[in-house]
């Protein structure tokens, strides 16, 4: 394939912006009209080393890549703005892949209003599909940063856990295919394969006074730990109050795990993870119970542990073996 | 190598950027205070594409992956501002390797004010470095791009050329170490191991009119004739017009090609190609007769050629061979 040909397709199938766009593919750079403050993300996903070629479709992986970097922008309470596209390929990358990857970014993009305004193609060992994502805001008091979590504050997560992992747990037929019922087996790898970012949630948490906020990649264990060192506090959770996607019980017997052990470290949800003021509880009840949270069709907020004083740390209070120990490593 | 421990002592190395920068590494995104037109490029590079482990220090693979994203904005006629670091590292890279890398790229980063306000550390099959940049513009209009070059335009290029492909040749030994003098050799490698952004000298062409720009990554030959591509004129340049880096004759000659030939094909010196009108060659004159260009002390334009009606492409009036059809491939 000739990187020429290949930029030549990209063009057609990645979507101007809209008049924030002054200048856009094919040149040195993009311009873009700014707005206030940018708030900017870098997420690079690898074949091999965060998805496998054959589980998902090249549309899939470009949603799945496009949508872990936004989820980043969600994590502060940003709105999305732009998305720099860079796709490393292996020789002998067929060029309708290349472009399908980015057809499966375009798709997800043009659901949030955000253009793919750049990138850069080049020969890789591994298939590799990275963005860099820019929000706006106009006030950097709007945006939740990790290190605002204080003693008293709730912990609050978006969703469900749990289902992305046990949607690969399926793909890489860790359990029989019959774990689950076929509808549920289904939701579990579209958890897994079409991450949403949760853009209407991270306002809805910011709005509501979230003091510090993450969103779930590496797992709700490891993930709000961060809160927790960032901030300086003492985080204590329940596993058994955390919201199970549906099929997980099944799933995580198979695999001989306790089913809130499984929900927290198993990683990928992209839900988001936020320390709230005690009275944002009240605020939010209405609304967690009409079971809605707009445009991205999220349930409702779940509650599951709250920050204390103490060493910075989290701690699951149910928790039977040694989870407190759990770290994410390279 | 643990993940937090990596990018615990990443955060030792990088400085925080000055009062624009609000949020910084160890949040889901930076937060950046923007001033009218984001200017953004993203660039990789990879070990065994864009570079030899072995023939770079960590410290210069950081510097040049920085610089030749940087480049892209200096192209732009643009002012610097952020950078964002994401590196793909193999099972068993040490820490202070990597460490060196963001040390490499830091060095570059604050002589040109330049902060790297965030980034992401991924597992990868082999070394990656790669950049966002963005930098900022209060008027689009200041911008240059690829599209607006005119027939009767002049045609200059900063600097010289066939350095830096000069130096990976004696660094590949593909040409033997005493081809030319111990201090040239030397300077060679400099070409190759530290490209400098040229930041000044894509101010100044600006400043010239220039209508059409861009930096000489891949080429003289590649480069020139996107920008005869995206104006949809023809470009005539004249290979012994050339700039030729000191040492250039005795290199090419080792290889048995012509030195205007490899000056044009060999790729990765950054230099900037610009087309102004006629009168800038008047304005630029006395500049140039100095010799200097400003903070990155390149020398003055020299003349290449010039642009011509007709259907769009690029010819070397005096190549002998194809050139004409020399076409970059991925």
């Amino acid at each position: 394939m000739r990187e020429l040909e290949l930029i030549d397709a990209l063009e057609h199938v990645l979507a101007p912006g809209g008049p924030r766009v002054v200048r856009w593919l094919g040149d040195d750079a993009a311009v873009v009209r700014g707005r206030g403050y940018a708030v900017t993300s870098v997420d690079s996903m690898v074949n091999g080393v965060h998805f496998r070629l054959g589980q998902l479709s090249p549309e899939e992986i470009g949603h799945r890549a496009l949508a872990g970097a936004l989820s980043d922008l969600a994590a502060m309470g940003a709105h999305p703005g732009e998305a720099y596209m860079t796709l490393g390929l292996p020789t002998g990358t067929r060029l309708s892949d290349a472009v399908s990857v980015a057809r499966g970014a375009q798709a997800l993009a043009s659901r949030f209003d955000v253009a793919i305004a750049g990138g850069d193609v080049t020969a890789a060992p591994a298939l590799t599909v990275a963005f860099t994502v820019v929000g706006w805001a106009s006030d950097p008091g709007e945006l939740v940063g990790r290190e605002g979590a204080q003693a008293g504050d709730l912990v609050a997560v978006t969703g469900t856990l749990g289902g992305a992992g046990a949607g690969l747990a399926l793909l890489d037929a860790r359990v029989p295919a019959d774990s689950v019922s076929e509808p549920v087996a289904r939701a579990l790898r579209e958890r897994y394969a079409h991450p949403e970012p949760r853009f209407a949630d991270g306002l809805r948490l910011s709005a509501l006074g979230a003091r510090a906020m993450i969103d779930l990649s590496d797992g709700l264990a490891t993930d709000a730990r961060h809160l927790a060192v960032r901030s300086g506090v003492s985080i204590e959770l329940s596993l058994q109050r955390l919201p199970l996607a549906d099929g997980l019980g099944e799933i995580a017997e198979q695999l001989g795990v306790d089913a809130g052990v499984f929900a927290a470290t198993a990683g990928e949800d992209y839900e988001l993870c936020a320390c709230l003021p005690e009275s944002a509880r009240l605020g939010s009840a209405d609304e967690s119970n009409r079971g809605g949270a707009g445009q991205d069709e999220a349930p409702g907020l779940t509650w599951i542990g709250r920050v204390v004083e103490g060493p910075s740390g989290l701690a699951f209070t149910d928790a039977a073996d040694g989870l407190a120990g759990y770290e994410h490593s390279l």
